[in-house]
């Protein structure tokens, strides 16, 4: 660093607040030191960097191993909240914890600023755990109060009246939602499910409309087999919400198989899934497709305004799903 | 430190040597240490000791974003990838570069120690900078002549293999390769669809078979456009390796408006592809699973022997895919 300020012909301290960004430096002086660096082949070393800040500027994304459900988002999830924390100067590490020990570990050695929850449940205990530890953090879902804390999250409530909209619009009247449950393990009481419903029941209520709810596993057998006794569990119903992708090409499949057609004799409209999972049934499904790219960028923008304060985003942000039309979604035959 | 040394009852050196598993420490003294620790608060600083080891043990995945083929995998691929790194005292970042700067960027920081290469074409510009940067690397996937490289990847010569091998006990002769083509841009020369074409022709020859070559874009519409043709493009054919898992339905699809039964006209073994994305179509596909898990694992395992030496690991593994049975593999029907 000596080497560097004499070059330049600065102070030390200028070399430090150039390199570590912690005093404004004119730009011609951080040209000139810049200049030198790179002659001197003299590297910011990022851990030094870390150090003197006692930041590391690590962010953590935490989410249970093997057990997700919208695989074919998450992808597109972890590479905007990485480049999200790229662009801010952080670096994104992967953490599929599936225990609170592991947790602990995560929080205690200092490696990370802050962290970055996922698949939140409506009672999560790694919330508590995280307050206690004084590591910053936010979610990627929400608890059953989440006034309090930060956090990213689809906006179910509206995504479900959206999508009732579509389907009245079409003419339907006696409308099913079908998930895949509320799960069990780490995914028990699984928030976007509980508020689903929820909203479903409410907003069917309110419309004064015929509400069916049904739910199977999230496998294309569970949708063959509710395929098979749907016209029994849900009789004259016309239109279905369907919050489970990976049944639905089961359930495709059995309702050809009886004669029945999709849109004509029930129109399928997926929620919470992509335009990539829709296109993978016959007919493409018309879909309201999860924000994930959004919800990686605010995420993370959110975790980083408290590190780094002056932040001017929310500290709560609602996304919705975007209805993006398919072939599986028509008003539905005249003399139902 | 001083503090729980005098705790401890023990030396700073030893605390020291605890703290970093720079020495071994008898259980007794580790419980003491760890005890007095825990009473004082202190907590083990992973930044201070990336500085006294001038290790970060921070890896970095690189990827090119939003360029995933096997996105149905790549979750398994991530997380096995980051549960290997930590299981060995590594953190595994997320680095989705996009250009070189981003690469030159992440390897002149000295935050990483070292970094996994995804997405690996035939001739890849990245390798040749990674080498100049001196940092330490292992390839998920080939260059062409990758043999100073360290590497993991799928052997797709024996997935072929064992593909077609599957196809003859079934008294296939007539077999065709469908794939989703080389690719542009960055994923340009495409190692794996290189490598599987390769293979296919030459056991194919060997065996005095009947081949066809057919390539149509990664997605439903173009299965489907697939669909209409494949009759008049490969007459005779019994049976077809697909390696393009998004083509698949619509493909799929086709036939069954035409008229033809999968298995009973046309066999169809998915390879390179998951379970979970065979079992989205109707009938379920047979398929020739990858193995994502075992790749992310390998790979971790290959980067850190390089680290911290002493590994007796190949610096060169291929794992096969595993052929999983489903619906769409029968013999012929007769007179074919």
């Amino acid at each position: 660093m000596q080497d560097v300020a004499r070059l330049a012909n600065v102070s030390i301290a200028t070399v430090s607040f150039t390199v570590n960004n912690s005093k404004p430096v004119s730009p011609a002086t951080r040209a000139r030191v810049e200049a030198a660096m790179q002659e001197l082949g003299f590297r910011r070393n990022a851990v030094g960097r870390a150090l003197a800040s006692k930041r590391t500027h690590i962010l953590a994304l935490l989410y249970p191993a093997l057990q997700h459900r919208f695989r074919g988002t998450v992808v597109n999830f972890f590479t905007s909240a990485a480049r999200t924390a790229s662009e801010h100067g952080y670096n994104l590490v992967l953490w599929p914890a599936s225990n609170d020990d592991e947790l602990d570990e995560l929080t205690s050695t200092g490696l990370v600023d802050g962290v970055l929850l996922m698949e939140v449940q409506v009672e999560d205990p790694r919330v508590e755990r995280l307050q206690k530890s004084g590591t910053p953090f936010a979610l990627i879902g929400r608890t059953a109060e989440p006034d309090a804390l930060d956090f990213v999250d689809i906006d179910f409530e509206g995504t479900v009246a959206a999508s009732i909209d579509h389907l009245v619009e079409l003419g339907h009247s006696a409308i099913g939602l079908l998930d895949g449950g509320v799960g069990s393990g780490a995914l028990r009481g699984y928030g976007p499910v509980v508020r689903t419903r929820g909203a479903f029941d409410r907003e069917m209520e309110e419309r004064g409309l015929m509400a069916f709810r049904l739910s199977c596993d999230e496998n294309p057998a569970a949708g063959r087999e509710m395929g098979a006794r749907i016209r029994d569990e849900a009789p004259g119903m016309t239109a279905l919400i369907l919050m489970n992708e990976h049944a639905a090409p089961g359930l495709l499949s059995e309702l050809r198989h009886q004669g029945l057609s999709v849109p004509d004799d029930l129109s399928i409209l997926s929620i919470a899934s992509s335009k990539e999972m829709a296109a993978m049934n016959d007919p493409e499904l018309t879909v309201m497709s999860a924000p994930s790219i959004e919800l990686g960028r605010r995420g993370v923008e959110l975790l980083i305004d408290q590190l780094d304060g002056g932040g001017d985003h929310d500290r709560h942000a609602l996304v919705m799903c975007a209805l993006e039309p398919g072939a599986s979604t028509a008003p539905p035959r005249a003399g139902h």
